[in-house]
């Protein structure tokens, strides 16, 4: 069994809280956050404190707080040798005060308030300075049935990159669909499945392998005719860009 | 029961076959191509022919050829008052020579040889000059299980370039994903799951809704520490671009 305190009440510490909770070989010992409102309504199932002074005894400690927050909030906590998890992408595991056992537990997933999010599709990047630490997380990830990776913090840091373009650079080229569709009179429902299916197909296939369309063709009508249909400069710029580059990508020379 | 020739032997075309050969309420009477050798390890499932001058009566002509060849094709095409459709998203229905009854068919996805499709995730475009034929057009994408939508000329165009964005750009976006986490040996099964839930979140949440991350946040700190990460002055560009355009949906200044 490991025990574990859960310190912070955001979207991730939620999901955390859930998915650590139904673990059987896992026990959430308590569930700190400085103010009590975000967990009162789970006072039945945990043991919940704003009072920092009465963190009790566990395997481990995961701090689901702001990036900004980890490093000050790490050098307040009131415990010695033990070991304090972050779990963000883009802090360092030396910012974490070095009166603790060190260790990072970067779940590399989206989490929405309203969407359920299933364990078993979200890989865990772990990290820790001592090897039965290591040990301690990846038994953490597998009990909540998770991949999990061992990364360390400037791969790390990468990966929370690579993920914005991934996630939030596509969420956007999304939304200027949507934006095109919508001044058309185009339900966006039409372009789901296309973007389900992008998705699935690098599932598989390497996104180089994947690749199709006008630029990898260089197919410089219909290029031309996309760029006169475009009325906002923004979209058009950023057809260009992406157009430029995945003809670099596969050998084409610039527009 | 819906009589249908197919012309032309790519991708869409192979896709195509399987699923309306599969319909119980369609018959392939008849699949043409210029060359016979991509048709003859079909020639015991269809009636392959490359004489134009002996095309079968059907209700409908399906061209499944390449956006170029269109208008000239359907001019050469030894048939009157039929029901001739193309499957293309950028080519206007009056490209189609005016001795045909005139229509599209335009299904909005992203075909591959290797990768198997269904059809019930496949939206159908149709747009007809005649009444009965769009009703006609209705009736194929029915029986074949995909979802229509009656879309005209300049409409389809819109989307043929939407299409571009979400698939094509998106695809690129995993592209230089892959390229950094390559150099930094961190295998892209990690991000795989990120993309797949990125896609599914907008399949119940409008975009703009679905954001998150730090251009959304207008994290400065982060945004700062992305761009000194990033080594390829392309993919600092496409960065840049992105981190501004998300800035301005989510009413954020330029960076």
């Amino acid at each position: 069994m490991i025990s574990v305190v859960i310190l912070g009440a955001g979207n991730l510490a939620v999901h955390l809280f859930e998915a650590l909770n139904n673990a059987d070989q896992v026990s959430v010992v308590q569930w700190f956050n400085r103010t009590l409102n975000p967990l009162e309504s789970y006072k039945n199932r945990a043991a919940i404190t704003n009072d920092i002074s009465k963190l009790v005894d566990a395997d481990v400690y995961i701090l689901a707080i702001s990036d900004d927050a980890i490093s000050g909030f790490s050098e307040q906590l009131p415990i010695h040798d033990k070991l304090v998890v972050h779990t963000s992408g883009s802090v360092g595991i030396h910012d974490l005060d070095k009166k603790h056992r060190r260790g990072v537990f970067y779940p590399l997933q989206t989490f929405s308030k309203d969407a359920e999010i299933d364990f078993k599709d979200v890989p865990i990047c772990i990290e820790a300075l001592d090897k039965n630490d290591l040990h301690l997380l990846k038994g953490l990830a597998e009990a909540i049935g998770c991949a999990y990776y061992k990364i360390n913090t400037e791969q790390r840091q990468m990966l929370h990159l690579c993920a914005v373009y991934v996630n939030n650079f596509t969420n956007q080229l999304y939304r200027i669909a949507h934006e095109i569709s919508d001044a058309k009179g185009i339900s966006f429902d039409v372009l789901k499945p296309l973007i389900l299916e992008t998705a699935k197909k690098v599932q598989t296939l390497s996104p180089y392998m994947a690749q199709t369309g006008p630029a990898k063709r260089n197919d410089k009508k219909t290029i031309k005719k996309h760029l006169k249909l475009i009325e906002n400069k923004d979209h058009k710029a950023i057809y260009e860009l992406l157009t430029d580059s995945i003809k670099k990508t596969h050998g084409r020379q610039k527009l």
